[in-house]
């Protein structure tokens, strides 16, 4: 905890936590925690991305690697705990195992990540992309709200971006766990210190435009009008009753009107959909049925309407023995074993290509994330700890068995 | 229809029709209208306030009047009938009666007032209610966009603001008569040129503020949200389902949420409410289901809300017997006669305490208004001008009897 409050005080805007990619913050991020991995007696690199990363060899030099890994970015205005304290746990198991002497059958590798949050280039994943290989080079051209490339950043920041791809990781990966605060209020609701991720949710985000008459709000009897607000107040229930009815979740977080006058009826309307689900089938058949409610209410009331999907993502299943692993080290603390469906982003979601990933979710208060008010029990981070420890442990004795 | 023309190209804004109060194209219209009214043989002045008023005497100098008129300022980007239509109609009576050498039992003051619209002072009616001996002194102070009071605009316009009192109409006025393009579709809808004018609506004009709480698009479970915009599209359709079912008019025009994320559910949502009926009672009482289902639904989804009236207006009858007079008018050019409501405000609200007020309606294509696609049909102009005509002349054959 008094890691996290460190971490915080790194920060782009004082009074406030913002610690963006390739920043100076940044750098002094990389640099603190690379001062606690070497104090957990790893060996600590910054790859060509930026990710710091600390290593404890395991019991021969060319075993395979565990990954612990989450990020060091923040959201402007973030909370202390959303990413770091997943690299936090890493080097906290990595630190019991050195004080006790012990090396495992793998090699154990904790990343902290940056750009996860896509905050400054607005490509999220970015160090997690560059670890599993799959970095796409176009985005070194993508520029800052500053007008700064990505290249002249990662110069700025003592990189070279010519070297980017030397950041795949090289070598057997068994596994990456990511553990995480949960950002929702799930396992709050059910009085839970953490559970295991069943899978990071696929997401559709789609822009609808109803277009209406716009019309004096006095003078067009109740009959005659096409208001395309009435329509987009349909649709966003249809989408909610939608969401409820098949078990997605379906949000409309942006709506707008034109002209937006208190005395004229709305001509257009703009919304956004955005649409998760574990399962992909599941999310496009929900997608397939709000376009069929937007078509029916345009058609009923008269108006036309225009939908674009701008961002599509499969969702990733975490590792079936990794979430049983996970599971027995839970049961072991004594606890019951949740088991739920990560509905934001991780960088796991990146890893997938290069590993088998899972992940841990820890309970934060009320469920808030990306936000100062963010927060965690100590006591859950605790069980958290234990869990980790428990589950490198259990990943140890299949590695030998299977060795 | 070449003098709605000409007064058109009297604008601030070329290619598009502006002109605002107390403008120099306000001046070049009073003074082009000032012409046209010399030429029906009316004396010309400005009053007080900027009005333009042409007089074509009674019988007797002590005859009272009739006053026909509407108002020659514009919205931004305006048409070329609203207002001016009904100014340029009762010159053209006068005309008629002036080439026929003929006067009637009372004086017939045509009208062309200023700041109907409240363009530039956000105060609508000005001129009207100057007319009336209701115009507030306090609006003197109120200062346009460039920072002018109205007091100092009247100064630079030629006007004294001290005199404003004086712009009060002296000796008794009959009747208040205004001809006015609907603004709206039901005369087309019914394939009527003309209407008579039962009413200006009341209206009603509230501000709703619905406070949920904003979270993860991704991480919150449908069932436990709170979602603002949701209960916001359920309000939205109430509003729409009690006029439909009560017979009022009304409108959400305006419709914004916080934050306004994609991703993000929406913690609040503002919207407004414009509710206008004939009969004030029916708009009271709408107001009140609609203040009922907001509660309710308010209630059922555990959020706030907070509703803020900042318009209420109450209706303004059209005196029976100049309806009559209209009716019998209308049907004299052997046409039905249908009744209708004004959603929209005229300056006949303001000039309902100086004198009984009657207005005549006149179909405008695809009730298109305050838009330059505004626009009459000749022989609809052709038939207003009749029946105003034969109006004048059923008032004078009632007044004649009367005295």
């Amino acid at each position: 905890m008094e890691r996290c409050d460190a971490l915080a005080a790194l920060t782009e805007t004082p009074g406030m936590v913002t610690r963006t990619y390739l920043t100076p913050q940044h750098a002094a991020a990389n640099r603190l925690v690379g001062s606690w991995m070497q104090e957990a007696g790893m060996s600590v690199s910054v790859d060509a991305a930026g990710s710091v990363i600390g290593r404890y060899a395991g019991r021969r030099p060319d075993a395979p690697s565990v990954i612990v890994g989450s990020h060091l970015d923040s959201v402007r205005n973030a909370g202390r705990y959303d990413g770091i304290l997943g690299v936090l746990l890493g080097i906290q198991a990595v630190s019991d195992l050195h004080a006790a002497g012990r090396r495992l059958p793998f090699a154990i590798e904790v990343v902290g990540f940056g750009e996860e949050e896509g905050v400054r280039f607005g490509t999220s994943l970015i160090g997690s992309h560059a670890l599993a290989g799959s970095f796409d080079p176009a985005w070194l051209d993508i520029r800052d709200e500053a007008g700064l490339s990505l290249a002249e950043a990662m110069r700025g920041f003592g990189l070279d971006p010519r070297t980017i791809g030397q950041a795949a990781h090289q070598g057997g990966v068994l596994a990456y766990l990511e553990p995480h605060i949960e950002q929702g209020p799930v396992l709050e609701s059910l009085g839970l210190p953490v559970g295991v991720v069943t899978a990071i949710c696929g997401a559709t985000r789609k822009r609808f435009r109803v277009e209406g008459v716009a019309g004096h709000a006095g003078t067009v009897p109740m009959g005659q009008r096409r208001d395309a607000l009435a329509a987009a107040a349909e649709m966003v229930l249809a989408i909610e009753r939608i969401a409820l009815e098949t078990g997605v979740v379906g949000t409309v977080g942006r709506l707008g009107v034109q002209p937006d006058a208190v005395n004229v009826i709305p001509g257009a309307a703009v919304f956004t959909l955005d649409l998760r689900a574990e399962q992909d089938a599941a999310r496009l058949a929900a997608l397939a049925a709000v376009d069929r409610a937007v078509a029916q209410i345009a058609e009923r009331r008269g108006l036309s309407w225009h939908g674009e999907t701008f961002h599509q993502s499969p969702s990733v299943h975490c590792a079936p023995h990794l979430r049983s692993v996970i599971a027995e080290a839970i049961a072991a603390c004594g606890l019951p074993v949740h088991a739920l469906a990560s509905g934001a982003g991780h960088d796991a979601m990146a890893i997938a290509s290069l590993a088998p990933v899972a992940m841990l979710f820890i309970r934060c208060t009320g469920g808030i994330s990306h936000n100062p008010a963010e927060a965690v029990l100590p006591e859950d981070v605790a069980v958290a700890a234990r869990v980790l420890s428990g589950l490198l442990e259990r990943l140890a004795a299949i590695t030998d068995f299977a060795v």
